[in-house]
């Protein structure tokens, strides 16, 4: 039985789409970062770090998306959740999501988290202001030099499909025009018209 | 042949060193970062977001360092420079790579890198002033949670090492204080030593 911990409207809901894409056996653990869930005790002996997602295995707990998403992809192979057999397609994949997760999502998290790297309020503040540009521009490398359509890495569904439809629900609220991006915004809505993220989403409203 | 592109004192080294210690058949290209030969139009048609390393396959253009070093691990599989045939130790590879790319690497940037994320002048300098804590914090989550030593993941030299080696080449001028750090400092100083690390530093010396 795997476990994932989440927090609702956070980037684990890219590993919770997988799960369900996986047909895996899994629970979820709810996190509420308002109320610092995941700085107590119990949270820190699962993810030192203090972050989501963290998924348990049976082999012990992993964290990181990019990691997670590519565990479930090779655990489930039948799945083919990402291009197990071609090394470079599947360098590929982890290339895609490692941009997302060191650079897409690092600009977006310094609309909300600019205390990770400044003290000041003001200096705050001002990192808030440049999320629009700063996260538009990685939007538009993703559009004009990544996206290969229909999916992320073209013909196939892959782990970078939930990854990619995870950050953008954020698009509005970082201030990027999706206007700008009209295969980024297909790709939204076709996923969130899919059953298996669909499923994904309604357990997290639960 | 594989082709690197890099520039000294960049986190490009942890692949270079990979590629060391694969026994591959490579050539390397160096950028002037100050120069700003990244900016320039032939390195955007090699990698679009205008930075290193990338390294140019037979299949085509890889960036992001934890995706080209789990590359390179798996086309050299004999090489043993992470756990293939162990789906959950490989996970944690990744993962602790990708806690390197997406957490520390980010820590770090806001020393040099911080008109990224603000423009105003005195935002940047405020980031700066935090670049020590939150770099402090991140090696302190290293040396006490995920280093198991004598390597980074137990018994088996694998890809975590060149990367955790090329960022602690930077501690110092993080201001991170490495005496507080001994399992990461010793690390430092067994990889400073081992032949394959001292072939690609002296490469990217020339």
């Amino acid at each position: 039985m795997l476990r994932l911990f989440y927090a609702p409207n956070s980037c684990a809901l890219a590993s919770h789409i997988a799960l369900v894409e996986a047909g895996a056996n899994y629970e979820t653990v709810r996190l509420d970062l308002d109320a610092g869930d995941q700085r107590k005790s119990d949270y820190l002996a699962v993810n030192p770090n203090g972050r989501v997602p963290a998924l348990m295995t049976d082999g012990g707990i992993l964290t990181e998306t990019p990691a997670i998403l590519a565990f479930i992809a090779q655990s489930y192979p039948q799945k083919r959740l990402a291009p197990l057999d071609d090394l470079f397609a599947f360098a590929q994949v982890q290339a895609f999501n490692s941009y997302l997760c060191s650079t897409l999502h690092i600009a977006h998290a310094h609309r909300m988290r600019g205390y990770r790297w400044a003290a000041d309020p003001a200096a705050i503040a001002e990192m808030q202001r440049k999320v629009p540009q700063s996260v538009s521009e990685c939007y538009a490398l993703v559009e004009h030099k990544m996206f290969k359509g229909p999916w992320v890495m073209g013909a196939a569904y892959t782990i970078c499909d939930p990854y990619l439809f995870t950050f953008a629900q954020w698009l509005e609220a970082d201030g990027v025009d999706p206007a700008r991006l009209p295969k980024v915004s297909e790709h939204r809505r076709r996923m969130s018209e899919r059953a298996q993220v669909r499923k994904a989403i309604a357990e997290e409203l639960q």
